[in-house]
């Protein structure tokens, strides 16, 4: 049995992660969610154990020291983390594991776990960008314009990622992935088993 | 506009890269085919400049001395080679190429366009890569002996290319490459131009 693939989709704050995984979940039924552990607030309609583990940030720094996160990073203000068990289990099961965080944990996740595939979701465009933020209504004025300052510098670390898929129309997004994540299956330095397996004439 | 893609479908003899092609070619009606240019002679139902340039021994290699070849082997006798000027072409009209070629062919196309895209087709055994060479009717018992050596030299090729596909089922295989394709599009090395254009507020 192969190992799964971790499949890390990232980007700039706004440019439409969560409603791709939420979509990629739709049509994969397969694909298993890696669930972060944060300290932030609650966002109405967020639920325990799905959206997100809640934790205190005395539980979090816990989890840090005891090396128990695949990533983590503090953004404006809150700590967000992946917990590693739960994936490198799903991962040793032949379970392709899905991992929707910003870029800082993603370029964590990419010193710790090489293998991954890293996929940079990228906005139409910053005035978009800006739109679906303001769209949002949970930010003040002064929050959105250091996220709209953060994301355009933060369109450098897209070099960084494995692909970049412009996040322009949410279905044509959600197949690109879904073709990424079946060619990346067929690249071949995961493919060493087989390779082996036909050489028994 | 894009570049196009240049994707490169090897393997060993026999391991069915002439139906896959075939039957892409079917199913992605914009993929552009390199024609390749040989000193062998044309088989049964081969058409000049469809299946192949078919020209003598002289002016093959003055195609080689004049750089005019992407790539060149010579294979059980005979030269077998890729013209750039087409490739190149189709490639800077945002066109995407196809090439089917050997192993040693491949590899040389590799060093000189490294931005290609390197598709290994695996046949499902070795066993079976016999069965389809013995079926083709063509060869000479010592031939396929000799080919079924070559193949399992060559499975250690695989290695160097970007894809390993497996070819159990052509439509299946087909729908990998596809992928691979659309996938390949997407890859944040070729992503420079829409980054800078997002970044125009």
């Amino acid at each position: 049995m192969d190992n799964g693939l971790l499949v890390v989709i990232s980007g700039p704050s706004g440019a439409g992660k969560g409603t791709i995984c939420k979509r990629l979940k739709e049509v994969m039924k397969d694909l298993k969610v890696s669930v972060s552990t944060t300290t932030r607030k609650p966002r109405n309609g967020e639920v325990e154990g799905e959206s997100y583990f809640f934790i205190n940030e005395d539980d979090f720094i816990k989890k840090i020291n005891n090396n128990e996160l695949l990533e983590h990073a503090k953004v404006y203000g809150n700590y967000y983390g992946t917990p590693k068990e739960e994936v490198f289990k799903q991962l040793e099961e032949g379970n392709d594991v899905i991992l929707e965080i910003d870029i800082q944990g993603a370029l964590q996740v990419k010193k710790n776990y090489p293998r991954g595939v890293f996929i940079f979701i990228l906005p139409p465009s910053l005035k978009e960008l800006k739109n679906r933020i303001e769209g949002r209504g949970t930010d003040s004025k002064e929050v959105i314009l250091r996220r709209m300052k953060c994301a355009y510098d933060e369109l450098n670390y897209a070099f960084e990622y494995d692909y970049v898929v412009l996040n322009d129309d949410v279905e044509t997004a959600v197949d690109k992935i879904q073709c990424i994540i079946k060619a990346e299956k067929n690249r071949a330095v995961r493919k060493k088993a087989i390779i082996n397996k036909i050489r028994e004439v």
